[in-house]
């Protein structure tokens, strides 16, 4: 299968590799790398389920931290394995081949931030016939569910460590609920709008491990288009690295 | 005390008088008046805590439907009074002086849709010492709290129907943990945000009784003010009625 070198963030010059098979890097990943609070003062960082590593390139841009992204698909892995070393960043990102709950099960530390974008569709929902194994598994909840995800996050954040995840608005309910749950308070919200006027299309949340109640903050929302199609300004200036 | 009469809705004739040392009518109720899916087959709609009726009298523009209307505070359901028979409502709307608590337990309907422009604080948060009786209680939960208005809510609603509030975004958690307690499955949410680029100060929710779980949709935000300080075009379009 064809793999395709393209720039990832133009004016950082971070280059990605993608299949056109295979789950493609998108606006998702870099919403959620902006929105993300990743603080100066970040130990680890943990990504769950990080495709061909879009979210650790982009957050090499904005932290020295250490990252660690954990990713079961073998292809997707052995993608992600390239777009590390592509972009010089193997001191940095540690690419962990294994399930999330795997993952969670045997490491013996505790990290500040989890990310995640996590497969959007309930098993069933949305399926599409002409959909391959790879991308069935990056957008349906075939490995790992929502409360799942939720759950491993829970397992491995420090005291008041940040969650921080992008999903679609009618699931929003259940995320809050799981959340809480597992001790995960929610503290900021962000909504992703297709174009002015329209109804948002994606939610960008963080919460707090065993954070305290209430507080929460909807920030700014963005518009990810113009009227006529184009990427936003602001949209345009995640794209491009600024 | 001295009371005023303004106009409610200019292009509407409506007109409201206020007394400068009780609530006073302000954007909260405008935007719940219009947020508020009032179906042209609505049969009964009550609101929560009118005050001086702001909330009916904006609905009566935009139904037929009949609108009863429950006020605690003698001074303010006096001023209801008036302001219902200033603009020759009263076949349409009932005001009814009691405790929205008594008032669940003594109606022998049920009703399509019930709103509620709450007091946005706890007992002691953010309590100003300059505010008298009649502010303390139209802002704080002094005579019903959040869980309580739910509640009540969820006792006299079909199946089905609907209950709108306008809070404040740091008790959005709790608001949406209070309706699914009480059958009440959020449905609708709309962020107010003071102006382009700030957080939001206001969220605007709608849920259904016994309605089935999941299925949000976050409409397009509604900016309340230009950069200038003066109301935007979309709310300035709510307060002339048009």
């Amino acid at each position: 299968m064809v793999e395709v070198e393209n720039y990832l963030l133009e004016n950082k010059k971070l280059k990605i590799i993608q299949r056109k098979d295979m789950f493609n890097f998108s606006l998702d990943s870099v919403l959620l790398s902006h929105f993300a609070f990743i603080s100066m003062k970040s130990k680890k960082i943990v990504d769950f389920g990080t495709n061909n590593a879009a979210i650790p390139l982009i957050l090499s841009t904005l932290t020295k931290s250490k990252i660690i992204a954990v990713e079961i698909q073998e292809e997707a892995y052995d993608l992600a394995v390239k777009n590390i070393q592509l972009n010089d960043l193997t001191d940095q990102v540690q690419l962990v081949h294994t399930d999330i709950k795997d993952f969670v099960k045997n490491i013996d530390y505790k990290v500040d931030n989890v990310l995640c974008n996590p497969p959007f569709f309930k098993v069933g929902e949305r399926s599409n016939i002409n959909e391959n194994e790879y991308l069935q598994i990056a957008r349906h909840e075939i490995k790992i569910t929502l409360e799942e995800i939720i759950q491993c996050a829970s397992m491995i954040l420090e005291n008041n460590g940040r969650f921080s995840m992008i999903h679609r608005p009618d699931r929003l309910i259940e995320i809050i609920e799981c959340m809480r749950k597992y001790k995960i308070q929610p503290k900021r919200l962000q909504l992703v709008y297709p174009k002015m006027g329209r109804d948002a299309n994606m939610v960008l949340i963080e919460g707090r491990y065993q954070g305290n109640e209430g507080g929460l903050k909807i920030e700014a929302p963005i518009y990810a288009h113009n009227e006529d199609g184009s990427y936003s300004d602001q949209v345009q200036a995640m794209f491009l690295g600024d």
